[in-house]
């Protein structure tokens, strides 16, 4: 078998074979096949796509490329959630213990923020004492006896992922359907969970700005879970406006804490809950309408609430600070962002909140900085929402002042306006099963 | 300017600017840009094409990537001529020869054979003391005496085509006709000449099987060096057969005399002076008809014939060989492949022949291969002919026995047969010029 057939064949429309794949991606990794053909594969891939088949392939050659999530300890259907990514997403914090004070197990591995995107990780870290360094048996124990962790990679997971992706990031073939899909997708299979929800961000602050784009995305990587023997839905969530109010690490959690206390903003309880329930669906914990009884009865009395705590506590975080958000502490400086008119905000570019965000700290433009844990923002007014002049449109925080002025503008860039109150979208756009797709936009 | 943007802007289907391109090749020569950029590249080109502006500026950072040869010191209009490579393309030494006599100047740098095709250097050194290392002044003096001089590449000429023909050859981008085109005319710009006829040959024994991709290949050759500012057109000539009786180095030398003495076969006469004859028409010597005729003038009265002897001699050779064909000498081992049935000639695998021939001895397999001289075809029927069993088909020569046996079979397997005679295609099938494309073959 020559790496050269192997373009060639996918170069003039061929499909590929499931040794084929194997070959190419065991060849990569190994550095038997240089860059210089895997780059022209991948923009042959960019151009002539992948069959469902092939996909799941080459998901199954990466996810098998080094170390797999052994789960086998945990009791139960272990269900997982991952995002696309987005500003403001700090969904996993409030799901994950919905699930759990449910019954369902959620043994979660999370990332890291890198540009104008946050990460679980870097808002679980704002805790006081709280480590995402739990291994092997710890998690697997932590995981039977409450039902939840969210812990950040050990071992070496998916190295063929890694090197792939660093070679689509110079080569201009990173926004390839297949490529996205199964990149994604081999992450999830080597984390071990027998179920996942995919939520797929759409709009200014996602990668995916249209939603048609993350339809078929969200079809590519059900059809992939699906092949693969796990069970798989994918959510199509709003990403045009950022989710909730706040952006920035501990006011991210903060945000969570009051939304699991029953008292968060109504666009992100709604998505949280939404989640929730197909992971327990997915869990078989009952029917749709059951399990959103059952999320929504979570947070009511108090139960998910505890769930984080708990959770908090086990990876050894000091939670009165949950309990106390004063504990926290407050940025050093605060200024706010004034409306400059009067009218609607008819759009708030979100992809630029979160740069904003990143601009005052919050956030890592290269994986050697460090992160300012209280710096952020406060959106006082969303999309929809009437403004007057000279009324307070958002708050930002930072450590740094010098670091204010600049960021300011920047958000102030950010918001558009209108006079009429404009047609706000639905937040959960679609959903998509391996048997085809419900939509709720139109 | 980054090769990043460069590749997203060819991949989205953009027009690259003068100064993108010729970042890129300058990059890529230095080292600056790596392989696995530029293998990203040409797959994007092989997709999206390129337009004849853009290919015009590849061919001319290609061109400019090294030495340039000088012939300004060569009085009066230079021609070249381009083939794309045949089984049994013995058209330079009749052709040159012609053209010299008829008053043209032909400088010409040629190539040696590789695989199934043959080169024009190595027949050249099957005549005893030849040298095709003939360098600089003692070039432009030889083609200033004589006319012409036939002579190998010196110096460090296209270095960037050098360097991106190895990488297409290895990630499957080869037969992108803006690669082919620019590869080609940047050597053919390199090399000085300010007339060129390509001869793009068609069919099973060349690189390009189907004649509306040889149109289209040489389109683009032509725009290419109009807007660089050469004359040149090209002839879409037939290799669907081998181009004459023999193939082989000395075989084919002294068919080439044969034909300057005006008892060449017709195929091989009638594309030479057709050539010949484009040559002379680029070199302002005067109507298509008028150069016709002196181009049979220049055989029938041995001017041409003389032409050759004397680059001969010039070039150190013994030209003696050429007015005594039996001084050349003859293979070890010669064995005769007979007629297996009755009928007609139908096709003749040319690809195949030139295999055979290379089986004997006659080409390369690697660079580093020898050849063998004398070893080689004569091929008694072609297509069109009629045949009776145990007929002589063909003559296999070699000086390695053991080497016959596996040729033999080889080229046995290169005949197919019909029982009522075959219509035999037009020798030359198309002419393209910068106005336009003639077609002979309807």
């Amino acid at each position: 078998m020559r790496m050269y057939d192997i373009i060639m064949k996918k170069r003039n429309g061929g499909t590929l074979s499931k040794e084929e794949i194997h070959f190419m991606i065991n060849g990569y990794v190994k550095g038997e096949i240089p860059d210089y053909q895997m780059s022209a594969m991948t923009m042959a891939i960019y151009y002539q796509g992948m069959t469902d088949e092939e996909m799941t392939e080459l998901t199954l050659a990466m996810a098998a490329s080094g170390d797999q999530m052994d789960l086998s300890g945990i009791q139960g259907i272990k269900v997982d959630k991952h995002s696309t990514g987005g500003v403001g997403d700090k969904t996993t914090l409030v799901l994950a213990p919905i699930v759990a004070a449910c019954g369902g197990r959620v043994a979660k591995i999370s990332g890291r923020g890198l540009g104008h995107t946050g990460g679980t990780l870097d808002k679980l870290e704002s805790i006081p004492g709280l480590s995402v360094a739990v291994e092997g048996e710890d998690f697997v124990r932590q995981v039977n006896e409450i039902g939840l962790a969210v812990i950040g990679q050990t071992g070496n997971l998916v190295p063929a992922d890694k090197k792939l992706y660093a070679l689509r990031d110079v080569t201009a073939t990173v926004d390839s359907v297949p490529l996205i899909a199964s990149s994604i997708m081999s992450k999830k299979l080597a984390s071990g969970s027998d179920a996942i929800v995919l939520d797929v961000k759409t709009g200014s602050g996602a990668f995916m700005k249209e939603t048609e784009d993350s339809i078929l995305l969200a079809q590519k990587m059900v059809a992939i879970g699906t092949l693969a023997g796990r069970r798989v839905v994918a959510l199509i969530t709003d990403m045009d406006t950022p989710l909730g109010h706040n952006v920035g690490n501990a006011l991210e959690v903060q945000e969570a804490v009051a939304t699991l206390q029953g008292r968060g903003p109504a666009d992100l309880t709604e998505v949280c809950l939404t989640l929730a329930t197909n992971m327990l669906v997915l869990s078989g914990k009952g029917s749709y309408e059951e399990c959103m009884a059952m999320a929504k009865g979570a947070i009511a009395n108090g139960s998910a609430f505890a769930k984080l705590k708990a959770m908090v506590a086990a990876q050894g975080g000091d939670s009165r600070v949950l309990d106390d958000l004063a504990l926290y502490g407050e940025a050093d400086v605060m200024e706010e962002l004034l409306a400059p008119v009067d009218g609607y905000v008819e759009h708030i570019d979100t992809e630029g909140c979160g740069i904003a965000a990143a601009m005052l700290g919050a956030g890592r433009e290269t994986k050697e900085d460090t992160i300012d844990m209280l710096a952020g923002l406060y959106l006082a007014k969303k999309e929809g929402d009437e403004v007057k002049k000279g009324e307070v449109l958002a708050r930002l925080y930072t450590c740094d002042g010098s670091k204010m002025a600049k960021a300011k503008e920047k958000l102030l860039s950010c918001y558009a306006y209108c006079e009429e109150k404009p047609v706000v979208m639905p937040l959960i756009l679609a959903k998509v099963t391996k048997d085809g797709v419900e939509r709720y936009d139109e």
